[in-house]
């Protein structure tokens, strides 16, 4: 198994008028994402909004990214449900279509026992077969969580390598590190702070914002990477601001609109979410020029 | 359009172990309550599990009950997204198979703003064209809410005629019936005390628990309909026991494990739920035997 | 021991800008509600301000009520504490000063188990002696909350005999009724419909709205009681409108404010709470117009 | 006013079966934190139970505190009060006994606007004319919170010159520390990764933890203090099992189970809160001897 680390931008979902899923502008992005030298890829996570799209869609999404990729970086694949039944067969699917790994989400309706979380998490690294499995846990969107000693349990799972826990809680990924070190790594989420979470031992970050500021993600990564910290510190400072609007904008809009503003047309979040407000849009751009991000 | 009242179990959804839908329980269950006098039947509403049921399952499941109930009472199908295309196709079909009305539930992933909740209801109503349309709405699953102004407006379309809130604030149901008096009628959720929502002005109720006790839930029902509030609530007090296992019991559970001591091989809850253990079981058999609801 | 029921106003605390409590206009509305026909008064409920009051004030709000009620109507004076030695030390002082009961309030900072919150209950019954205690748990503004186990339990203490749930629940109130029938009598809070609180059981309301409109809850305590239910119901549905300003507007602050209007100078909410805006005030004195209410 | 940074250990309360403080274990865990270099100490923190104490209570362990520092260390008392001029009195008075400083905490009963908060803060701020105050910020055990607006709000105030944020997201700090730089300061609390916060630009940690641990605390800050980022990550990881029992075992629990581990025989939390069982015993104990802490 290949080993997962570096800037994993979540990607957006363009999704046309008539419901057609736009390759052109997704396989364009892509393209841009990985000529400014992003580690991995990353279909069908929140920012993907997952959650609006069809399985017909979800998968267009997929084969896309994979499709331009064309195995120049990892492409992981997010797979979204609340039954063990057909979160097995979209991670198969996905397989097939040649993804390097699966991120996994639960859904929940009811409440459910840390007996049912953990049954649907390896029922999908079982579905993976030897592919890498990364558990994705938000207490923000999800109702249900992954505790501690679920996750310590699933650690044991041979193909479940990496977590990304999405709460803003950064002491819980300390836990997480010093319970399962050796059989899992951990990524950052848009939430925490990078720069902390590779001091900590983490190995890179999947996250929304990545999309509009690859560059900067990269450069940041990289010093952190080589234990210069404070230089990571200077590029992490105003960085900050990005997630700082990310999670006042409601994710997906907001992405989607900073990509507008840097020429992709990657339309507006998926309804019946609303497109975002003018003011809110000039606020993106006022933080996006402040980073030197407003030309992809 | 007719107009609805009284007693609606929410029907539970049985499935085999190879995934079909068991149409043979489901027709005798239906069958079953019809003959014990119910007023109307909703597959499909969160005791249905419509969150761990396929596009197809559902379908079934809504079929199924309306075959079998033959216009003898009405049936009204759930319906249960996060994307308004997704729900108007849903509502369509639920309509051509026969359905008299439609509840409607909004799925959320991202918090939404009172305009994208209101589109989605709306969009629906437009779909089910004459038929009524029952609002649900339920803050302890869902991760959107109808806020008051939103259900006020919402009175106001043609054949938005209902309202079900399953929240446990029964304030709440009157200060809904004050604002949309003669447009929109309430029905109680299991929360609720049926009793009280009856007093305040409800005209019925849409619950879970009405599958195993429909007997003693219809003469609740003729009681308070006829204003004799002291049988009515020598009747209340026994059943409010049900409602309290059904909250405790994880819901689908709850009510699944209560048919099967009843006679009614429905199963277990669908997975990654998990079955209620022993100790669940027998507090559920005491309690429907305090009711005299052991035998249906 | 006495048996409360009726109506019992929550009583305002007015402060003098120096922080001497202003006896005259305490003395002269608990004079006004005794007047229009309360069945008892409380003065240091929420809507009291206890939290914002020194132990000086309090005793000198009791005292004032005790003077001036003379014996007419029974004064449950509130108790509020995060620890045991000062829950006892308030106990003994207000029912020394003439308290026909204690309204036992659990202020808390860090989260308590159920045994430490028997005790603290346990404990100001013990120092009220042969006194009634009401419990009073407000999970809105409390960090701890009583279970039923526990409700269940201290209702067999001797003199622990009422109950007033202060949730929005009032499905939970059913419950405590069925449990504890014979040892423990329910009072409804503002945030549960009086006339259902009625219906299941209880024995009259416990509330900050009372003291603005005493006559118009008088009369629906009294068609409940007599089980005129429908006279209940055309009283109660134009007074919900006064439970919902008062659940919109601060508690104190609007009370205060509705008083301010009915000629009571009770001055405004104690800092560092804001006083209301205009609009508020407007909002308040259309609803008291509404109900007849504008003059005391 | 002098500059405070470094390891601020937040002081037990430990108080006689007859309320009486225990002036004399204070003052022994005092001298023997000054002896092992602790940069600071904070009576009357939350681990410092003040919601648990009297006035008189609190004012003794202010005192002795002091008393036995003699000016060695900086001694920043806690002010905690749900009204302004009760914050104020404790304020003079604290700063008579000779504080170097004031820890503001803002109790709360009902919600408050920003308003209403800021102001409190200002009239601590004012009552402490020329000495530095730290605002305190704890959502999990407060009612109210400082949102970003009010505290850039405040740190234009002169002496308003900390802040110690104990919500668990360490995002927050950042965007403090972006809105506030060359006004206000940030602590790390205890349910920060410390490591993490010295690396954004905190400059230190007040917290109940490092009463335990005040060797390795300040070995870690001066290793973080220096740059050298490796070796405070190794001294962070075993240190950070003592914040996660902090954040299982209720606080001030856990820290006077700790010190009468270490032979300071500093009794019990504060009624009605319990003891720690037996288990919770043996796990803080094994997790103090896994950083060498048995002994103090």
């Amino acid at each position: 198994m290949s080993a997962f680390s570096g800037v994993f931008p979540y990607l957006v979902s363009p999704v046309k008028p008539d419901g057609q899923v736009d390759r052109a502008v997704l396989a364009r992005l892509t393209e841009h994402l990985i000529g400014r030298g992003v580690h991995g890829l990353v279909p069908l996570g929140s920012t993907g909004e997952f959650a609006y799209l069809s399985a017909a869609q979800r998968e267009e999404v997929v084969r896309t990214v994979i499709d331009t990729a064309r195995g120049r970086v990892p492409v992981i694949a997010g797979v979204a449900s609340t039954t063990i039944r057909d979160a097995q067969e979209q991670t198969q699917r996905y397989c097939e279509l040649g993804a390097d790994g699966i991120l996994a989400v639960l859904e929940a309706y009811f409440p459910l026992q840390d007996s049912g979380v953990e049954s649907y998490f390896r029922a999908i690294a079982a579905a993976a077969r030897n592919k890498p499995v990364v558990l994705y846990t938000n207490p923000q969107f999800q109702r249900s969580d992954l505790s501690l000693p679920v996750i310590e349990r699933l650690s044991h799972v041979e193909n479940i390598r990496y977590i990304k826990d999405a709460s803003t809680n950064t002491g819980r990924l300390l836990s997480i590190i010093e319970r399962t070190r050796g059989r899992m790594e951990v990524f950052s989420a848009s939430a925490h702070i990078p720069a902390c979470v590779m001091l900590i031992g983490g190995v890179g970050w999947m996250a929304g914002p990545a999309c509009i500021v690859p560059k900067q993600s990269i450069a940041l990564y990289e010093a952190a990477r080589a234990g210069d910290w404070e230089t990571a510190m200077t590029l992490q400072r105003p960085l900050w601001r990005i997630n700082e609007i990310f999670a006042r904008y409601s994710i997906a809009g907001c992405i989607k609109t900073a990509l507008q503003l840097q020429g992709f047309e990657v339309g507006e979040p998926l309804p019946p979410q609303q497109p975002l407000d003018e003011r809110a849009r000039q606020e993106i751009a006022a933080v996006l020029a402040s980073v030197d991000a407003l030309n992809a």
